[in-house]
């Protein structure tokens, strides 16, 4: 296209981008205006994409970070022929492919959920890193981002990530049109602000007038030419551009315009152009499956064996058997024995240090491209990625999380370390699977099978050993628990997963000294919980005793729940579980502060029976 | 002191460090070691504290934000003449004050809990700007932080918020040790790497020999001279300095020395140095209370009006009323409307733009020193700080956290910005108060009830408008409910927060229609919850059909529970939540959708009548 024609399509995107703000009665046409001329340049010269095919391995990726941008993104999918008009106009509607802010899981072309600021950069920067290092192919990443976003330290984590690793492959072009939601930004037009940031993060940048279309275009073709860094083109826009009443004016983000009508006149009227866009390269098919037989590592009834153990072995057999399998860690990978993957698999292995938004941003980034992660950090500091895991729950991502050092029983550490509130974090992720094995060899079971569940999976893991108890042939299906102790005469039944197990046991044989039979499950998998057992054992027993290394509010107690929520008659329920907040302490001292050590089971139990009001 | 004192000073720090860990069998000597020649000039010549009163207004403010390094605090407590020797060789041991990770919650001289990393600073700059903008006291802040941790985002967000805000007052000592915990980190011994990020975030930076006490000694006061900017010093520091055999080795992180004996020798010998810190000035008291009589908005029964409106009316009036209420925005005041408190308390009022985790930190920094902060974001964003709330917790500290745009009911804008899982993160935080209004008038009251509440305050609101169905003088005790239909004949008891109080009171309507009577709760106060209320209605109806706009693992069908699970028996429960991803609609639409509108309360009563299994 020559500049008159890109000039038309700015403005056709611009006017569609209006046009469908106006139909849904809400939306974001002057985040979108600021923003045409880059898209117009991208996708009619630069942009390198199958729209009929967008799973091809040589196709670009395009990220909409600045995700409320939205009504730019589909205009820009018309005028690539991927939509028509008539569905550019559904733009949030009930059931419209065309949400507010856009979904993969609703539009192919879409490559993850944005919305939640800061988020499309990182993300990019995982596509990049799985370009770069595991596809191998010669596909770029672009990412559209704001101005607003850039106050997030995941865009900052993201830059270091992407300029430590020298993604020459991934282009960031920022719309500085220098007003957010509520006002002005920190620094309005003064694009070296950025550029002085980038460039210090070991990036290239260009800063451009982002309507100069010859500029963009030049800007474009220097940042693809660039070897050895990721490159930011700082692009000075204005919000609203092209309609003069609204053009940098605060107070309009996220309205519609008030007369639409009048700004389509003034862009010159509703277009039609059609973009063909250039198509991608053709690429060696991607990674042929080099996989062989999975050899999970075995230990015998009665070992000694921390589960964060099995999971690094685990992880490492798994990766020997399967070559789509990639693991990151967050800079305590001897902790969470990711690195025993490391060792065997280095060309899968990805040193995110200690960065966890970016960290797990990499995982979703990687999972578009088909591939399997495994991130790892302590449970407790998952937390800091809480709303990627989130937003990786609207992609639909498929990804593998692990949080060792679960609960006080870690020991000496203290509170800081302690994941306490994981579980409740990560069940109720849309979606997502929670596992949270007792022994080593059900450990390394549940991370085979978790390569090719949906959604997110959570496997909880712990610090110290625990004995064995499992055979290494035992198999732990997601959804079912283990009977561990069952009679006829069971007065009632103790819940318990990971290190608590090994406390009900103990707990269960002192009891049943005393002539107290208890029935003990191990309710490994926390979602989706094993009704039909947990049911049985209202049935058979009547009281339910659940006692967990976690808050209370959200984790295992909560979670059996879920078996008796639809009118059934609901057994009675004591929930075990850590209400302290601990300090240092070993981790026998840690367990029995918290009430739930063999002992403390125990105690409760007799209590009840004394009270009679178990069976 | 002179230089030759220094130099025992510090070893005296790197000894007691080394004794501390042996003592305790774990722990983080080598990471102490680094850092105390940066201790010891820093205790000796520029900290101005008095350790007998730390909540001397003019003290300055210390924060190890490498929290791992405790040993060296402690030993610097120790020189100090605040602990002794012998509680110094408590560390990490149970009830010790000396946790593995500094605690204010144990120790007065800590301000803030750190062992989650990347948390000190951004907790700082809340300090910092509270002694510039509010406390307008000469007090300096101090921060340690190691260089591994300058991978997380949030020092970012920090080093925006305090380079933006000019916080000369605030100095920031990065101990560039080169050791991370599993290895080296991205740059190494090059100090530049990190001077020329900070610089490009507006800050002066000094590079220096982190072992040369004379220009450590420079150092600071170069940067207490330095007007108009934060400092950075970049120090290139040894880890485990001072012993050869394991001076910046890799390995050796978190691990008490092999042979200390040899170790402490080779320092020197156990000495007992007393350090004289400087006396802080005296300063004018801190605030005076120029407090009024609380005024809050008032509602008629039978308006319109959504809770987050009331949210930002009645924090403006509290502001009014009370002066030690500050408020702070996460770039989204005019959703929120924290902007109605900035209009009438502009000097009380920091705008934080989207920066969540700097967002609440800041918070956190101030309630520190003695202000009521109220965060205010989306519910959404507020997981992108989840793990700063969790740390606040291990803090104690006082913070009230707001969360607007609830739920699916906000509509069009789609999942990326529906609070869906807050709740379930809030519920699990200790200590945590979670609040969840249905009218303006209950919003309001609640407003003002939390100011004085101890730990994490959470008021959840909503975007679109409701019925006010309080009157303006009705009390709302936190831990309280209220029963809005009841009769003798009720068959189940419908239990509601927020939106879908208004939803089960029509289904309400809509049953007794049907002579189906049933009971309302308004769980406004979802933790703690009203177990006598609930108890109650177990008895009186045997069932209890909660409806929530929140997925349902954490929120509040599982909030019910807490007031059944002490082996009492337990009603029925059925529980409507949001179970599905949703997408674009309206705000009736997505109700309906997520089937928890008055037309699925309805038809969920009518079924458990019909199969019999309510009363």
């Amino acid at each position: 296209m020559n500049t008159d024609e890109l000039v038309e399509l700015g403005q056709q995107l611009r006017v569609d981008s209006v046009r469908a703000a106006a139909e849904a009665g809400s939306g974001h046409p002057t985040s979108s205006m600021s923003a045409a001329d880059l898209m117009a340049v991208l996708l009619a010269h630069h942009l390198r994409y199958d729209f009929e095919r967008p799973d091809h391995p040589g196709n670009d990726r395009f990220v909409l970070s600045k995700g409320h941008a939205s009504p730019l993104l589909y205009a820009a999918f018309k005028a690539a022929g991927a939509i028509d008009d008539e569905e550019l106009l559904t733009f949030r509607k009930l059931g419209s492919r065309l949400e507010g802010h856009p979904t993969p899981q609703r539009l192919p072309w879409v490559e993850t959920a944005t919305g939640s600021l800061g988020q499309g950069l990182p993300i990019g920067v995982g596509m990049a890193l799985a370009g770069r290092r595991l596809d191998r192919a010669g596909y770029r990443v672009w990412v559209l981002c704001g101005d607003s976003e850039l106050a997030e330290g995941s865009i900052w984590e993201a830059a270091e990530h992407a300029g430590h690793e020298q993604l020459d492959n991934l282009v960031l072009i920022v719309d500085v049109n220098r007003l957010g939601q509520r006002g002005p930004t920190r620094h309005g037009h003064d694009l070296d602000a950025y550029a002085r940031r980038f460039r210090a993060f070991d990036w290239h940048t260009v800063e451009i007038d982002g309507h100069d279309l010859d500029a963009i275009d030049r800007a474009y073709g220097e940042a693809l030419s660039t070897a050895g860094q990721p490159t930011a083109i700082i692009a000075r826009t204005l919000k609203g551009k092209g309609v003069a009443d609204i053009e940098d004016r605060e107070g309009l983000h996220g309205k519609p315009l008030k007369d639409a009508d009048e700004a389509i006149e003034e862009l010159g009227g509703v277009r039609d152009l059609r973009v063909q866009v250039h198509e991608p390269p053709s690429v060696r098919p991607p990674r042929t499956a080099d996989d062989g037989d999975l050899e999970l590592p075995r230990w015998e009834k009665g070992e000694e064996a921390a589960t964060r153990d099995a999971f690094g072995r685990a992880l490492a057999a798994l990766g020997t058997a399967r070559g789509d399998v990639v693991v990151l860690d967050g800079e305590v990978g001897d902790s969470t024995r990711a690195e025993l993957f490391a060792k065997e698999h280095p060309d899968r292995y990805f040193e995110c240090y200690i960065a966890e938004q970016q960290l797990v941003a990499a995982a979703v980034g990687m999972a578009r491209r088909g591939w399997v992660p495994y991130a790892a950090t302590f449970a407790a500091f998952l937390t800091r990625a809480h709303d990627f895991v989130r937003m990786a729950s609207v992609s639909g991502s498929g990804i593998n999380l692990n949080g060792s050092h679960a609960g006080v029983s870690i020991g000496q550490d203290g509170p800081s370390q302690m994941g306490l509130e994981d579980l409740a974090m990560m069940r109720a992720i849309h979606g997502s699977t929670v596992l949270y094995p007792c022994d080593a060899n059900q450990t390394a079971k549940l991370v085979a099978q978790t390569a090719d569940l949906a959604g997110v999976r959570y496997l909880r893991t712990s610090r110290g050993s625990s004995r064995v108890i499992y055979g290494p042939d035992e198999e732990f299906p997601v959804g079912g628990s283990k009977v561990l102790r069952s009679s006829g005469r069971d007065r009632l039944t103790v819940v318990a997963a990971g290190v608590t197990v090994h406390e009900a046991l103990a707990a269960a044989d002192a009891l049943e000294r005393e002539d107290i039979p208890v029935r003990v499950i191990d309710l490994y998998s926390v979602k989706p919980v094993d009704r039909d057992t947990l049911r049985q054992a209202a049935d058979d027993t009547g009281c339910l005793l659940t006692v967990e290394d976690h808050r209370a509010e959200g984790g295992l107690g909560d979670a059996v729940l879920d078996a008796f929520c639809d009118g059934r008659p609901v057994p009675r329920l004591v929930r075990l579980a850590v209400g302290t907040m601990p300090g240092s302490a070993s981790p026998a001292e840690q367990l029995r502060a918290a009430g739930i050590d063999a002992a403390s089971i125990a105690a409760s139990a007799r209590l009840l029976v004394e009270q009679a009001i178990v069976a």
